[in-house]
């Protein structure tokens, strides 16, 4: 009988999912956008409630304090004495925090998700102008959210990200390895492979760069030739980066709990050339077209642009380590909030065209 | 500490799914669509290899067998006398039947979804002219694949359903129930609710149906009203659906083993009303809005077409019952295949417009 | 030599376009919307300004003085006696009325096209609640427009309508005639053709109508097939019309000063079918395509609507009678005002996605 | 009365424009793509024919005979004896030259458009491989459609260029002046400005560049600050250009005998911004926004990439000098074929997903 395959398909209500300690969190990352003379206040007074009130150990970015408005403040600098701090790229916080708080914009958690290469601590980021689809939280209210998120029992979303693998070949050994730069000797050491690798929130995008040809990559979905992407680019993106990127070149939006990853043609030859949405359990490879006149540039969540050469190829999967996300009611409610707000999705006049009658 | 939800997300393979059997398929159904004089051959042909070789049970409908291009075929008369025969709407044949041959084209395979509204036996659908979304098989090598999947161990696809219920108020209890109806009295004898409910594997349309003015219908997802739609109607469709009806409504295409329902407005009167892709585990629900003028109309598949009225509401929510689907090679491939064979995604002419050189 | 050629393409300022008089217009054609209370006032003031402060004479339509809200008020029923009142398509005003005062919607604009098959006078059309794409002057301010109106020198936009004429064979004969039908006769008494014709201002649209099947229609252009429309159907419109039902269908948006037509499928069945935009002067004729299996609808301007047989052909030109219509400010000021207003056109909030900076 | 305004609309036929001479021409000027050597044998088999049957005055561009593949060939030698030569930029052959001779593929004929920067002799645009948007003919039938050239009355299509011209502020007077620069002293020697100008036949672009942030520019029409672009960029493009990139960016497509200009953004963070086309007769003007962050770049039919800085600003109008092309049948069938055969436009298989019956 067929009795094994008359499965329920996964019903798993967004809703559900909630963030609970083991033990109380004793220290949080503290990320604030830099260059931006109105998160001071805010961040100060968040600096002050965390250590004082909820003594908790704060963690800031060394950059941070050096701004010259946070460390000429005498008042400031006695607390940030109780700082610990640490330098991107340098120095490793990954099992150090319990929780991070950021200030800013989507940007903001853009970088927070960078710092973190493997298991992301859950993040409140927090709105002070207008609402993002990252930073669901107001500010206004900060100290019960914060006191909430330590007691555990809130709504959480687990924001997938896709783990991005660069092979550059034939790559010239003697130029500056980047901080995630792995050497792969081939027992040649007149040629050697470098490969990077990244964790991205919202897409990888390889687009013609300044070249004014067409890009013309392959798209390989688990080792098979797809198609081939003539045109501006393509956005390989997460779910959460459907509204980023890819809703501008036309993509379908996509609840960040679907998991699956969205294909996007950056203004495409081809007529036909509509987006796709793959399972979350596929992978990706790009690699330049054999064809090919021009190289192509690849970015990650809009950093570290770099370019793509003949040979070289990009693999992309979903990540074991997707960023938990605090919600501000619930992962349904805080999209479509955010739909509207930010992309005033189907926000309209009740004008009916057909609509009046003689 | 946070251990708990740092989890991966689900990383399944779609190409992993197969196809076993606990004992050997005694029983298969066999639909063929009507009114087609080219499907008669491959029809019999099928049917004597599946009785005379395979020596299994072979079901067909009665309505197939009353064709008098089969009825007055004396020959093939003798083999049709080992037929079980069902009429629709009126045996249930649920669970009597270990898997199901279509011929025909998608609409063959909609229709077969249409019979098992609860679970259904895995089905092989062959095409005869041109490669369909819903029927990958080719029917030159029926004998080798009808005997693979006999023996078990084939690439299976589970095409999500969606479980449709519409509640119609103020229902008149002497009308005509239909097949799948069950009327709620509420003690009150002269007003009382009807119950329909529908398993549909494509997608549930609501629009204007004959009506010139726009239809006006609120979407509520578990609870919240979400959003108007203000236009022809909307398309709420499954995975699989999402490369037919919703494809031609500006959708992008979403790969059936994506856990997601499609949510797309037709011509919708808003610039900006993108269709969105929803988690599998959410319910839906449609209703006039309480300022539509006018009456909408809903069909399943593109049957059963009906009339909806003012507090009469669809609940949508992923079915626990999907189709099985045979693969011909595995669920990408096959996938991929039917993009560019029948939506003929992505092809075109090498020509580059920004490519030449002086 | 090749002088002949070295033209300057049209170089039309839309801007340019004024109202001027021979001598001063006497009589003005008022339309009001039927069954809205909220016109009954205004409407009152502007007829009797214009009956006693401009001494014009004033034709209003019957039924809408038997409307019992006006029929009733014994006041205004003095004035009404000096209206002259006509019936739609019984009494024959195309030759008597200056200019025309439309009170509604956009809807009350098509309506006025619709009574004038031949030359339009100029039009001027009041919103009262919202601004509308034909209907872009405030009611407040009536009489200072309706005195400059009558002084001349306004900014007028002409807005091209479409000649629509439908050929229906085998049309039983001893049906009721509409009202702008011909019988054309062929001798043979039992087999005769009917033409119908029509201005319509936005668009003709052809569509599946009430059946679940697909619409299959053939499109030629200048006597040749041009492509076979597969879908819910196609709009043929105006530039005035690109902003009604062709933008919810997904055509650009063309001001009215462009003579063109527009041509947009309706969900096409096909990826790639991109609206089209032709030139004003060709002619196009819309047929069932030979192998369609079922009808198909048209409609103009959302009116009229009626089947399409086996034979039948919609054959359409640009009109030699366009509308003139009195702008607010001047045609292009107007059409971004109503982009903006009625369509919220690239309104948008100021979030950068690639803005932030770390 | 109203006599004036009740006009016909332009109902000028595309089919009917033609050329003819006043006197026979004498000189051709033939441009062949360089780098393509399957374009060599070609090249000198047309020359030939020219020089030698037609007795035309051929004229080349000296860089063409300076490829290796033509100077080698010492019979061919003998024939370019005969003809005149010059150099792009330097020598002025506008008033010398009775018709045009492209080989090549679109950007061909981009390139032919640019050497006339005022009035263009007629195009004979021929495709080798397969038919382009601006390269209609075939090369098979040279002989007997140059012969029908040169004997007039042959199908042609005007099309439409745009005059950009940009305006740069502040700068700096002792760089490179360009072959199209003209400096504009203030009297104060330090801040000048420049001006440049271009006629292009498919479109001006304006993207971000090598930049990561979205582009930041505002757009006038006739002075009136319309609409803020931000995201990748804007295209402004003549109907020509509207199958070129535009419609990559999802643009409808505008026939080439529509008097208009088409405004597409690329990738724009506003969901309900649709690509927009006005009349031909009205001034646009684009400028970085007062809040942009970065600069943005500038093209000409893809090429003469330059940067924009604040306060440059750039202005395009419909040109005095569109480009005549030889038609292969007429403006309408050519344009149609092209579409299908370049774009694919609407090509689809016959599935009817709404089509079965059961």
């Amino acid at each position: 009988k067929f009795d094994d395959i008359r499965v329920t398909t996964h019903i798993q209500d967004p809703a559900s999912q909630r963030l609970t300690w083991n033990k109380p969190p004793r220290s949080v990352l503290v990320i604030k956008k830099i260059r931006d003379a109105s998160l001071l206040e805010p961040f100060k007074e968040l600096c002050i409630f965390l250590t004082e009130v909820k003594n908790m150990v704060v963690y800031v970015e060394q950059k941070v304090l050096e701004d010259p408005a946070i460390s000429g403040d005498e008042n400031f600098g006695v607390i940030t004495k109780k700082f610990c701090t640490f330098r991107e790229d340098l120095d490793d916080i990954s099992n150090r925090v319990d929780f991070i708080i950021c200030l800013g914009g989507d940007g903001t958690l853009l970088y927070a998700s960078s710092l973190f290469q493997e298991s992301v601590p859950p993040v409140m980021a927090f709105h002070l102008g207008s609402l993002g689809f990252l930073t669901p939280l107001k500010f206004d209210t900060y100290q019960s959210q914060v006191t909430q998120i330590i007691e555990g029992n809130t709504a959480i979303v687990l924001r997938s990200r896709l783990k991005v693998r660069v092979f550059k070949e034939n790559w010239d050994k003697k130029a500056r390895v980047d901080e995630n730069g792995i050497i792969l000797t081939n027992g040649d050491m007149d040629s050697c492979r470098k490969l990077l690798q990244y964790q991205v929130l919202n897409e990888v995008v390889v687009d013609r760069g300044p070249s004014s040809y067409l890009s013309n990559v392959d798209l390989f979905l688990d080792g098979h030739l797809i198609t081939t992407v003539q045109g501006d680019g393509v956005i390989v993106s997460t779910p959460t980066g459907s509204t980023a990127y890819a809703v501008a070149a036309g993509a379908s939006m996509i609840h960040p709990n679907v998991p699956a990853i969205m294909i996007t043609p950056i203004c495409p030859h081809s007529l036909s050339f509509r987006p796709i949405v793959v399972p979350a359990g596929v992978e990706l490879k790009i690699m330049l077209s054999r064809d090919a006149r021009n190289t192509a540039w690849v970015s990650f969540d809009g950093r570290k642009r770099q370019e793509i050469c003949h040979g070289d190829s990009i693999t992309i999967t979903t990540s074991c380590f997707p960023v938990p996300s605090i919600c501000f009611r619930d992962p349904v409610n805080d999209w479509f909030e955010s739909l509207a707000q930010c992309l005033h999705w189907n926000v309209r006049k009740k004008q009916n065209y057909l609509e009046e009658e003689f």
